[in-house]
């Protein structure tokens, strides 16, 4: 008998409180009680962190980084959450380059070498789409979804939800702005659908006219019962909201030079002025980053400025929290 | 005294039962016994990677990956061997880019530098023969050669050989069918090296009329002592073969596309219609990888297509015993 | 309260005796007691390293490698002292490329997402002054410089120093020549100001003449109270002489080729013939590397050439001293 499974067949869809073995590709697989699982242990990995505590729980395990995009901040994340917890990382960046991509070798064969090699797969592809396809082709390996073109990047809005979760004891019951490209960004996307899991939340939306919701995702999304409520300049800012979640505006998004530069000039950059005018003392301010003409540095110095701080520290403890149960180790 | 040696001197040549600090540069090092020692080692290394036990075998240990040309398999599965078994890898891919090669520096004085910093050195690299300079540069150090040139690539023959082995509980006996460029692949050329260490194998060659295996190499491999057949059509494929190997036509050795698309055609591609007609039950399909024209993804899901189940896997396994023997620490 | 500081703020400046938490930017910072305890502790290091002794001085810890210039040397060294004491790195070389960095994040950003990761940053860049920058972004974790322009480069000075130190058993009474980039080279400028800790040093410079040491740079070091001998050709090099410092001439200083290839002419290259007739037998002789057109690689079986022994392996030592001595754990 030459093939051996490894490991049992892995499982996909909704996660139903049991994350071991599943693919992580949408946001849509949660429900709340499985963020409440995801949050707690989360809360946990923080410990280890923070107070330098080594941890085995991922020991032996190898998990594969295969990123076919730049990234920093996600990549770093995940390769530091699985050190960590004591386990290894087989890192793969540009693949078009250092592989056999290159000799033109398919998507699927990639991932099913690396899955030969690995216990997990996190996978961040320019193409809508890759990850299932990822999914698809691994037969034992789970694969995580840490970025497909603009379509889901589900880690992130964990990460905010987190940070959220975190500061209010609860992701119920809250006001928030989103502001930046609501058009284009998936993180603001992913955020409203993370937070019409829960009840009684509303959502204030300010962009430059060219980067509004689209409508059919403004019905679609209102449809989950959350509140939206697009405005059109800063002073509609509402006082009560308890966070801001601001986004950069791509340049990459507009047809010509001259329709940007329109949308960077009507788009609001939060300033030190602006927090003092419109935000309340217990909010937090927060941006997926990289930021670039969204927040200016001047404010990184207020508390209430946790994109540097406590959400960028998130993302480790929650991609933390979601491998070790991925892995089957939590 | 300021140099203190950090090991002792390191040896070549015939491996003759002891791995130990021996730079493995060519498959031709191995006997028959070697290669029982290997694999005996290897069956014990699967069973640490399929119960995802946790080795401390390498411990300490710190191994350089020095690539100078794209490999994924290779690359991959290395440092997926170190990391299994509780060593560390110090990865330099493209050293041209991020290096001081870039600078100027010799390769003897790159080798040397790594040398010092780690227990042995895997090495790709483009150039024919560069394995031996970099054994011969290195004093202390094992280096592992991990493909040079179209010269050799010993570990890829150790992964064929093993699977052959694994399947089928001995080395001797039986028949084989290499398809494919049988005139350049270093692959398919090793292998009947290997099969012609043990007694009464029978190796048939298909392949395109311009990549038939070289006159005088056909003479040289006969003289081991191995049984070699040239077949000119699916039609002669014996049924009685116990094992397919079948390699990719590399557009680059074709002097122009004229010629490469001619090759093609007359290229025999592994179908579910070929394996029904020409291949026995109890055989295994098998390809280095990777497959760009050579095997059709529809007989992926044939249990007898083994290429990215067992074998990519026994690169791991094979990879894990040569370094723990060659580290001295099996 | 949703920010939990993750370290006790970091401190800058001199050493005094404690390295914990410490950024290491400039030379400058250590005076000769701050040696003492350094070279002490790699005089340790490098016994866990030659006996392979496992360690987990850094089990737990994660170093971040960012490295914008490319490196062989300095990188592989720095990601070696991390994983010999058990620690685990996040690496990130060519950051233009893979990161954020190309979606037009600040250098500020980039550091702060790092340090939310990691317990310290090992930083090179092209940019003179990009330490001390990054040591200002950071709030809670120490930065290392490992290369910043040809402004500083202090973890070559400590390896530089620590072989003459392990060498003669002290710093002060030693004769030495130096010889090379003069006026570029930050080894040669950095060996000077360390060697001027430490009473009655002569040191000897030869160089072309359009590379010798500037002249207020001649003023201020020789203001530090080392005696600095300026010598015009390989006639003048003393035989007392403890260490001959060799570095290469850089193409890209020059203003043209012809420029260039003069200063070539008048380079001193080391060779055998020159070893023989200048040097003495219980001398070293010294190189920063990579060397191109500086030492003649026929000089190294020469038991004193000990760029490539030694040397070398010191800067693996002296880093996993500071490394365990910045990061508190010893």
């Amino acid at each position: 008998m030459q093939h051996t499974p490894l490991r049992s067949h892995k499982q996909s869809g909704m996660i139903n409180g049991n994350f071991r073995g599943k693919d992580i590709i949408s946001f849509d697989q949660f429900a709340a009680e499985d963020l409440h699982i995801l949050f707690d242990l989360a809360q946990h990995m923080k410990q280890i962190v923070v107070n330098n505590k080594t941890s085995h729980l991922l020991e032996g395990m190898l998990v594969s980084l295969l990123f076919f995009e730049p990234s920093s901040r996600t990549f770093t994340s995940f390769a530091a959450a699985v050190k960590r917890l004591g386990g290894q990382t087989l890192e793969m960046q540009n693949p078009e380059i250092v592989s056999s991509v290159n000799k033109g070798e398919s998507f699927e064969d990639t991932i099913r070498v690396l899955e030969a090699y690995s216990n997990a797969i996190v996978l961040r592809h320019r193409i809508v789409g890759s990850a299932q396809q990822a999914a698809d082709a691994a037969e034992f390996s789970p694969v995580i979804n840490a970025g497909d073109g603009n379509n889901e990047h589900p880690t992130q809005t964990l990460l905010d939800l987190y940070t959220l979760y975190e500061k209010f004891g609860r992701l119920d019951n809250l006001t928030g702005l989103l502001a930046g490209d609501c058009l284009n960004s998936r993180a603001i996307h992913s955020l409203i659908r993370g937070l019409s899991l829960f009840p009684n939340n509303t959502i204030y939306l300010l962009s430059p006219q060219q980067l509004r919701l689209a409508g059919d995702d403004l019905v679609s999304l209102s449809a989950r019962g959350i509140k939206l409520v697009e405005i059109r300049s800063e002073k509609e800012i509402p006082q009560q909201a308890d966070f801001w979640y601001w986004t950069r505006v791509q340049k990459e998004r507009f047809a010509s030079r001259e329709e940007y530069l329109q949308g960077l000039k009507e788009t609001v950059v939060v300033t030190p002025e602006l927090l003092r005018t419109y935000a309340k003392s217990e909010m937090i301010l927060m941006d997926p980053l990289p930021r670039v003409d969204s927040v200016d540095p001047a404010v990184d110095s207020d508390e209430r400025a946790v994109f540097l701080r406590s959400q960028i520290r998130n993302g480790l403890y929650t991609r933390m929290a979601l491998l070790a149960l991925v892995l089957g180790r939590a």
